[in-house]
């Protein structure tokens, strides 16, 4: 009666879910009501599959030989990546075979794909380890919160982005700086475009998105900026105003007199309040603040990554497919949160149409009637002003910097109002604009 | 197809789920796959069921009319306290009714006996709301944390007391100052000793530790200390030492040289550093700090009372119950998440074989050689000391208070140190005994 799971992928993950699996057995069975075991391992480099397996499990370079055989009841696919894992994971799907993965990237892509053919076939794709890593923020979106019409989430859910701006703030380093450091201590990857672009934390922010809302993942339309370009000064202006830089995964839902509006879905760096608990999450830990209507907020705080982490999460997904295993598909919680014939075809707002406050940052001439000037641009848009900063010039210096907190206002108009900013002679350059959430 | 369900409560909680099932129904039903909506409210008070019903539902003041009823699929036990909920759940589960209860009185008292009867008759008890409110903290104990060892779980989890102990921190007030105001603003109720002496904190420290290792409820044995006693000048002294002091819910395995001991279940006045996140959540919000041995760290945070937070994990266990209404009882999670015939007989250690950090306050003789005296004592017994605090006398007094902060030592040490030093004739009076954690 055990289940017998083939294993895709003896990476670090691989590893720590094999390893997680073998340690915690026991207390596995005892809660699953079978043992489960990894019998089979595929990775192309046969010896690193041995290293995991130490002659417990067969070892293969070839995968089929997992998705493909009829004695392997669930597939664990841990490749990352788009095209092999894809063509992996639909396999499994078309042999009849329970899938679960941590692959973010896999799911937020092709993830409406995989899960019309994971249904038409009656089986499980389980992913609790894609976003957040051992934080179960997938199942309480799913199945905690389901009471709730979930108003909107915000997520440091990228560990390597925290992590350099913790620094960043903590030690006042600039960018390229920490990014070296964390890259020699293993924090960030050599070629680091997904994590500090942004784009890890939008395929986890889409994957939320879509089951807090019940729409189908919707990658393509999110709204993605990184923290390549945020300066040192920014955070230092920030910290003095009383608010802290975090990379923010967000999705909120908007109506337009109570009628659906459609969703923002953004990836951005984001100014919060110091006071804030989410301010206090640093270096590689991720947490998500999840609004909804009935329970207010909520927090969900832990390690985002590493190998023993994303197996807790992986190994409580094999828990829960080993519980429904054999039982009718209609009593399983849907992939999506929401049953498939009944999602939403609620559209992602483009970004000129998102809600946020704003921080500008300016470099002016150091002459009377600047202030005034900015000011009155920003009010002609109807846009309110939160705090003003506006430090002394240095000795000998003909500029200063002005900062502005505006309240909650549309995009488009803050776009309008920059560019009529920057036509003024007395305003040097261009206007840094980063987006500020009060998460209240 | 729609779930039936009967509502025993009309009060906040009873409202608050009736409200929540009505606004988010249609939400509520694509997630399900089945419409829920509670056809029968029963409340001594007719007048009260009759206003939440609003002409929506049938109202009684006869409760067994709906434990007993044949159309009735779900009970929602909202009514609290022991002898008539006990009587009407056991009634609901004989007469095959699946049960979803908000009462952690009744759960950590009679709830070895309710779960066996459950799983005799086939039929599930749900209990999210009981502990923490709306944060669905018992999902992610049984579930999204079911691939570990649980280690240690640390929670404030009495709203009314998180409340208390903020306001005398922040205002530098005595607890009965705080208290009467805490009542005048419906903070804590008019009796209010459940809170205050730690008795509900218990009741939901004894659930998590059940469903964390895997045993039966051990009310019975948890050691409970309340507040009450709780001296501002200690508060005050703990943040001069970078701590806060929290009524925390502790559960805690324990082994020696590799073998199961036991688990130490307690409640009670509790210094964390300041720096910990659990430091930070002020006010009648709740958390709870989980280790599991592959996940390392987790926090979960929210609102932990109140009509719709509450109402929240209610109508979240109707969704799950739902879910799997039709199905074998084999394909539902277990009721304490580990299959009833694999519960461990673990037992819970006496208090004086407990492993904690101590704060220890005494007020000394103002002379040379005292504090050697004192840390002589505790240095015999193999307690080390991590931190000294010894202000100047105030001007004109012969005695001083002398704060000594020890690094974890066990319970009975520390006790029998205590006895030594209140034996030294310049210790003035008993000395004040707190316990420490550092959530590391």
């Amino acid at each position: 009666m055990t289940v017998r799971v083939g294993l895709l992928g003896a990476g670090t993950v691989g590893a720590g879910t094999f390893a997680v699996l073998a340690r915690n057995a026991d207390e596995i069975a005892r809660r699953a009501g079978r043992a489960i075991q990894i019998v089979r391992i595929a990775d192309l480099d046969l010896d690193r599959a041995a290293r995991v397996a130490d002659g417990r499990a067969e070892v293969t370079t070839d995968a089929s030989a997992i998705v493909d055989a009829p004695d392997i009841d669930v597939v664990v696919e841990l490749i990352g990546g788009y095209d092999i894992a894809r063509t992996l994971v639909m396999r499994a799907i078309a042999a009849g075979k329970h899938v679960v993965t941590a692959n973010k990237a896999l799911l937020a892509v092709h993830g409406n794909a995989i899960f019309a053919a994971a249904h038409e076939r009656g089986v499980m794709v389980a992913f609790e380890a894609a976003v957040a890593g051992g934080i179960p923020i997938i199942k309480a979106l799913r199945e905690g919160l389901a009471a709730n019409r979930i108003e909107w989430i915000a997520g440091i859910i990228n560990g390597t982005t925290n992590f350099i701006l913790s620094e960043m703030r903590s030690r006042g380093l600039p960018f390229a700086e920490v990014l070296a450091q964390a890259q020699q201590l293993g924090y960030a990857e050599a070629d680091p475009t997904f994590d500090i672009d942004g784009i890890d934390a939008a395929h986890k922010a889409t994957i939320m998105a879509a089951i807090a809302f019940g729409t189908p993942m919707r990658f393509e339309s999110a709204h993605i900026e990184g923290i390549r370009h945020l300066d040192a000064k920014d955070i230092r202006f920030a910290e003095q105003l009383g608010y802290r830089i975090k990379l923010l995964g967000i999705a909120r839902r908007r109506e337009r007199n109570g009628l659906p509006l459609g969703f923002e879905l953004r990836v951005h760096p984001t100014l919060i309040p110091s006071s804030r608990l989410l301010a206090s999450v640093e270096g590689a830990m991720n947490a998500v603040w999840v609004h909804g209507d009935a329970v207010g907020h909520t927090m969900f705080y832990g390690k985002g990554a590493g190998a023993e982490p994303t197996a807790s999460a992986v190994v409580a997904d094999l828990v829960d497919v080993t519980r429904t295993l054999t039982a009718d598909p209609d009593h399983r919680v849907p992939h999506l949160a929401f049953q498939p014939d009944a999602l939403s075809d609620l559209p992602v707002l483009p970004i000129g149409d998102i809600e946020s406050g704003y921080y500008l940052r300016m470099a002016v001439a150091d002459q009377p009637g600047v202030l005034a000037d900015v000011t009155r641009i920003v009010a002609q848009r109807g846009i309110s002003i939160g705090s003003v900063l506006q430090p002394e010039p240095g000795a000998g210096e003909n500029s200063t910097d002005v900062v502005l907190l505006t309240h909650r206002a549309l995009e488009r108009d803050v776009d309008e109002a920059i560019a009529a900013i920057e036509a003024l002679p007395t305003v040097l350059g261009p206007v840094v604009r980063l987006r500020m959430e009060d998460l209240s």
